[in-house]
C-alpha cells in the first residue's frame, strides 16, 4: 500500500532488473569464465573467488562491466596461480565486449505502464554503473522519451538518493522509489522518508541480498510486475 | 577578452588537467607499459598501438582509467602475439589501481582563485571520465565546497553541454567554460552560444588536439594560467 497518495508527485525507477535483464548476463558471464577456467577449480570454488575479487576492487572499481571484467582477468590470473593462457584473457575481454553490446531486452509491461503513469507523475531513472554504458542502455531501450531526468549514480546509499532528490527539488515525502533489489533501491529510501516499491528479480547478485532482520518494520509494497504498479496507483 | 561581462552568470571548469593533473599520469602509465613491451617492439611502435588500441575501444569503454587498462591488456596481448607473460598483465592491473589511487594534485592558484570566483559567480564542474573515479578525486581535492553543481557526462560534445546548461536552467549567453582541451571544453561551447577560456596544459593528449582550421574565427581567451582569471572577468 501506498500512504498519502496525493503527495505523490514523482516516481523513481531503478534500471537494471527493474525496466530490464541485467543480472541474467552477468551470471551468463559468469558461467562463461567457470568454463574457461575449468582447468584450475571446481566452479563452485571459482564462484565464490568471483564474489571475493568483485568485493575486493569494489571500492576502487565501482559497478558496472568494465569493472567486473577487470576483476576477472584477475581472477583468472590468480585462479590459475599466473599460468592462464592468453587465449583465455582475450575470451574474457570478448565477454565484456559481448556484454557491452548486447540488445536491451525490456521486461514485460514496463513500456506499456511508463506510457500509463507518465500521465499523472513525472517518472526518472537513477541507476548505478557505468556512465557511458548506462546511457547507452537507455538509448537504445526506447524509453527515454517516457523520463524527465536520467541520473546516474556511483552508488545507491541514503546519501546519494538525498543528493538527487535535492538537486531535483523533490521532497522524500513526494517521492515513490520502484526496484528490484532491497538494499538498493527500496531500504535507502525508507530511511530518507520516502516510499518504496518492490518488485522482485529472478535473479538477485549476492552483494545486493539484505537480510530479513534489515527489513523487518519496514514498511514498503511488494509486487510481482511493473503492470501492478497502475492499479497500486489507483489508476 | 570576454564579451558582455555582465551577462555572466555561471563558469564551468572542466576538472582533469585544468583543476588537477591528469595527462601526466596517463602518460606515465604509458611509459611503463612500453618498458613491459620492449621485448616485442619499439617505443614508437607501441605507443602507435596503444592509441589505436584507445580509439578502436572508445565507443564501446568511453573515457577514463577503467577503460584504458582494459585496453592496454588487449594491446599487450596482441603486440606480443598472444605470448605475453602473465606477470605482465598483472603489472598492467597494478599500474591501473595505482593510477585509481594516486593522490590529487592540484594546478598551481587554484583554489585561490576558485575562492575569488566564488565569490560572485556560481561556479560548476562539468567532467568526463569514470564517474567514480571523477567523484573521488573531487573528494579529495577538497575543492567540492566551491561548486554549485557537479556533472559528469560520458562525452563533451555540443549536445552534452547544451543538455547540462538546459537541466541546470543556464541560458548560454550566461556561461563561461574554462577548461585545457580546445575539442573538449572550448569548441563545443562557442558552438553553442556559450563563452570559453582556453588554459593549455603541457601535456595534450592526441585525440585531444584539434587542427588550426578547427579554431580558426572561433572566439575565445587563452590564459597561461587560471590565476589570471580573476583580472580577465575585472575582480
Amino acid at each position: 500500500m501506498v500512504k498519502n497518495l496525493e503527495e505523490i508527485k514523482v516516481i523513481g525507477f531503478d534500471a537494471d532488473d527493474t525496466l530490464w535483464v541485467n543480472e541474467t548476463y552477468f551470471r551468463e558471464a559468469e558461467h562463461a569464465i567457470c568454463k574457461l577456467l575449468s582447468h584450475y577449480e571446481t566452479p563452485n570454488k571459482i564462484d565464490q573467488e568471483i564474489f571475493k575479487m568483485e568485493m575486493k576492487n569494489l571500492g576502487i572499481y565501482g559497478y558496472g562491466v568494465k569493472a567486473f571484467i577487470l576483476s576477472m582477468v584477475e581472477v583468472a590470473l590468480e585462479l590459475s596461480n599466473y599460468t592462464v593462457s592468453n587465449q583465455v584473457i582475450t575470451e574474457i575481454l570478448d565477454i565484456g565486449k559481448a556484454m557491452l553490446n548486447k540488445p536491451v531486452e525490456l521486461l514485460s509491461g514496463v513500456e506499456t505502464t511508463l506510457k500509463t503513469l507518465s500521465k499523472k507523475y513525472k517518472l526518472i531513472v537513477i541507476t548505478k554503473g557505468d556512465l557511458l554504458d548506462q546511457e547507452r542502455k537507455l538509448e537504445r531501450s526506447g524509453l527515454s522519451k517516457y523520463f524527465h531526468h536520467i541520473e546516474i549514480v556511483s552508488d545507491k546509499k541514503s546519501i546519494n538518493y538525498s543528493r538527487v532528490l535535492k538537486h531535483l527539488e523533490i521532497e522524500p515525502k513526494s517521492f515513490l522509489m520502484v526496484g528490484n533489489s532491497l538494499k538498493s533501491d527500496i531500504l535507502p529510501l525508507i530511511n530518507i522518508g520516502a516510499q518504496a516499491v518492490h518488485i522482485p528479480f529472478h535473479t538477485t547478485w549476492a552483494h545486493e541480498t539484505v537480510s530479513p532482520a534489515e527489513t523487518k518494520d519496514k514498511e514498503f509494497t511488494t509486487l510481482k510486475s511493473i503492470s501492478e504498479l497502475p492499479a497500486l496507483l489507483a489508476l
